[in-house]
């Protein structure tokens, strides 16, 4: 959920320790009370870095939580602008903070991601404080942790198809020869960049081989990989989409690239801007089903950037995270297919079986191929093969067309139902970006998208809302973007999901 | 195997396209035949590193080979030195070359490491030219790649534990929670960290709860983690053993820290001299069997670098890679044990099961593990989980211990042949670190290390000299340090060691 923290009256500066004064609040950080200490050694600026680093580890600043400008907060503390902004840089150099380019800094999301169910017992080694601390009195509160989970980032993880899986497992260790248990070719096994290669060419209309293929250990590291390539070939900016994830920006700022965001609109992302940015060496779009926003990229802007790519020597990146979810039979191959020596193709296991694999692939043209190649070639960035050979069997066995299948004939269950529910019970509200993928968006009467997270909150529902994704530098749109809330309908288990659905159709703001 | 570059007539500039001189020659560069071409857009020092990054790309640079120092290469070239020095540094961060203090650059090891084995039939995807070019007369040539591997890195993967692995993955995907399917702690599982923290206190002395370790993907992703953990605490250096993995020390250099090199002898590494060198924050140790002259730390040292860490505030990363296998019966327990508040303990199951698991653990001081895993937090450093719940499995199910007692009984019985052997045939050369781990050092007369692996070359044997791992910045060492070669004895097959052997003693140098 979107946090706010206002400016005016929301630091004040003490000389004595911080009180822990949000604690006990459901993570609600209001600030007012929130005090900053910078006392102790060193200059202004490392005060300033430290104060705000103890808030966030000790919790008093929540993941989420958007900071003031670096100009709001100098003012408010008496100092000079560019001391708050390198120590806010200081803080998303570590990781404590995220920025979106301009305004915009918030709190890192924790670093334990989402416990959506209680520790398996017998298994809970977290020794103290009790689990939940017992409710005493007062006035009835919102469920501690919500009851279902609508928010993006992971399939229905209950799904996974665990006998399949240690089966193929078996079957691959059997199989391997000893080579395999030894550090093995940097670009991952053969076999299964061999799979990949046959099976993204029949799925997805990939044209590749296995030598231009390399196995990571999810999206992200692929990104960092590419963004430090980039970055040593001159590359100065990356264009990415106006809406979309900005972890996924964060890993360009880290490799020393700037963001610079493209308007998305009803037919995806529009690069036609590109060309008066020369600094700009990359695009990262979500062509497939764009993120959030759910359209598939018109096939006029497919031309439009593959042109911009092959006119500049610009490279697209492709982050086809849920290319394998399409229900309405126009299956639309992957942007990669319209220019393979332009198109760096990701995809991932983290959608179609689990993130909790950590397997994703590159299909790269054969000179940016070389060059990742090497950057990965440095210890810290090894990934696993035994689970490469699982995989590998997992496909070549048919195992992950058939677990493909049945989710998308699931998904696109869920998917009929909301929408019709929605089209009985809330038919003011539009539904957009059905026609592929784990989500939707709801698009909202203007002015309430906050008071719909809210009441979803309140229902037990976890929801994020479309600004939630929206960059904040983002050129040529309305100011604060249309109002929506994006629902995740692939998240909840299958048996939560009616549940779901009448939860989800109480949050949601009346007609007129 | 030691390749030097000799600087005077190994270059020669060329307007031309480079011509593949060296191809054919079984890797070995003279150097002499080498062009550089330094035409083509931008400056001297672009054109300069592009050069080099393609004459390592097409492989005229073989990995390991030593680079002219920048002086030198400067004065062939007429450029000015730090031209040089600056392509280097930039080639050093591409991952294209290795750089150790002041002199010893040298071509980074290739992507793709040590194929021991022939690839699996059926599974052989690469395309076009055939696996092995046909002898075609001309004098006897050793055999292309090695029959024999001795060398160190991996212990030996074909006793991995494929069948008990199997079920334990069954067995714990069955058992798992549907969370585990999610993204999950980015500490880990905390399955595996409490099955950690018991077998570790058990097995090797160490002192910890689950919540201060963090699971990494390798032993080296967690040596960066830290090395940007110290670089943002204010740490300048980092004290490494003046004989040691320059893979390791680099991952420091990439995170912006020097290399203080520490004299290692008889008794592992000394640090009185630390005291002086106000900027190094932390040392780096292989206490249980220095790497790689095998020795363990004394007990006096381990005493000694507690108490600098004490007395300065330093860290200690122990590096306890091989630390399950001690076969005197003396277990000698965790450094970590004396000061766990100043010790971060690293373990791996790269040497006890295989380095394709890419699982290692780090043992953190509370504050430390905070800083750890907010690093960490980033996408791009997320570690697989389902493998965690099978290593959780596979060590509370009594199998971990089984494996590493068996292992460790088939290592000792090939040390034990292997010193018998060398006592009788060759009895003037002396064998050290012998007490512990998976390598042990011949120590040869002077000047005969390089011809001693060249004659373990001709016998089909890979065999790496001990001035292989010497820091080129090392103090207080006889210039050029101590002759000897390192036997990995752990690494061969078990069906294969009396070849190994036999070879091996053909290859050592004649008494007197």
């Amino acid at each position: 959920m979107e946090k706010t923290w206002a400016t005016s009256a929301a630091l004040a500066t003490s000389a004595a320790p911080a009180a822990p004064a949000a604690s006990g609040r459901g993570g609600t950080v209001s600030g007012a009370d929130l005090h900053l200490d910078l006392s102790g050694p060193g200059g202004v600026r490392a005060a300033l870095v430290r104060a705000l680093r103890d808030a966030v580890r000790s919790g008093r600043l929540a993941p989420g939580t958007r900071l003031p400008s670096s100009r709001s907060l100098a003012g408010d503390l008496g100092m000079a602008r560019n001391t708050v902004a390198d120590a806010y840089g200081e803080l998303v150099a570590e990781g404590w903070l995220t920025a979106r380019q301009g305004s915009g800094t918030r709190v890192a999301q924790a670093p334990a991601v989402r416990p959506t169910a209680p520790a398996r017992s017998g298994s809970a080694a977290r020794s103290g404080s009790p689990a939940r601390s017992a409710s005493a009195g007062g006035p009835v509160r919102p469920p501690a942790r919500p009851l279902h989970d609508l928010r993006t980032g992971t399939a229905d993880i209950s799904s996974f198809p665990r006998t399949a899986w240690a089966a193929a497992a078996r079957r691959a260790l059997t199989a391997a020869p000893n080579e395999a248990f030894g550090y093995g070719d940097v670009r991952g096994r053969v076999e299964l960049r061999t799979a990949l290669a046959e099976y993204l060419a029949r799925a997805r209309g990939v044209r590749t081989d296995p030598e231009r293929i390399v196995v990571c250990a999810g999206f992200m590291q692929g990104l960092a990989l590419l963004g430090g390539v980039l970055r040593r070939r001159g590359t100065r900016a990356v264009a990415v989409e106006s809406y979309g994830f900005w972890e996924h920006h964060d890993v360009f700022t880290r490799a020393g690239l700037r963001q610079a965001p493209i308007p998305v609109d009803g037919r995806g992302a529009d690069v036609t801007g590109l060309d008066e940015r020369r600094d700009v060496g990359a695009v990262l779009l979500t062509p497939a089903h764009q993120f959030p926003t759910g359209v598939p990229l018109h096939p006029d802007r497919r031309t439009a950037v593959a042109e911009w790519a092959g006119r500049t020597g610009g490279l697209i990146v492709e982050d086809d995270y849920d290319g394998e979810f399409r229900y309405d039979g126009r299956q639309v191959g992957a942007l990669q297919g319209l220019a393979p020596d332009r198109v760096v193709y990701c995809g991932t296991t983290s959608k179609s079986l689990t993130p909790a694999l950590r397997l994703s692939w590159m299909v790269l043209p054969e000179d940016v191929a070389a060059e990742v190649v090497r950057a990965k070639s440095t210890g810290e960035w090894r990934t696993g093969t035994l689970e490469q050979l699982t995989l590998a069997e997992f496909i070549t066995s048919g195992a992950y067309d058939r677990h493909v299948r049945s989710m998308r004939l699931r998904y696109r269950r869920r998917r009929d139902r909301l929408v019709a529910a929605l089209a009985e019970h809330a038919p003011h509200i539009r539904v957009t970006g059905i026609a592929a993928g784990l989500h939707v968006v709801l698009e909202l009467p203007p002015g309430t998208e906050q008071s719909t997270l809210q009441a979803a909150h309140w229902q037990g529902l976890a929801l994020e809302g479309l600004s939630r994704y929206r960059h904040s530098a983002a050129p040529a749109l309305p100011p604060g973007g249309p109002d929506g809330v994006i629902v995740a309908y692939g998240t909840p288990a299958d048996h939560t999901f009616p549940g779901v659905l009448e939860a989800l159709l109480r949050s949601l703001p009346p007609a007129g």
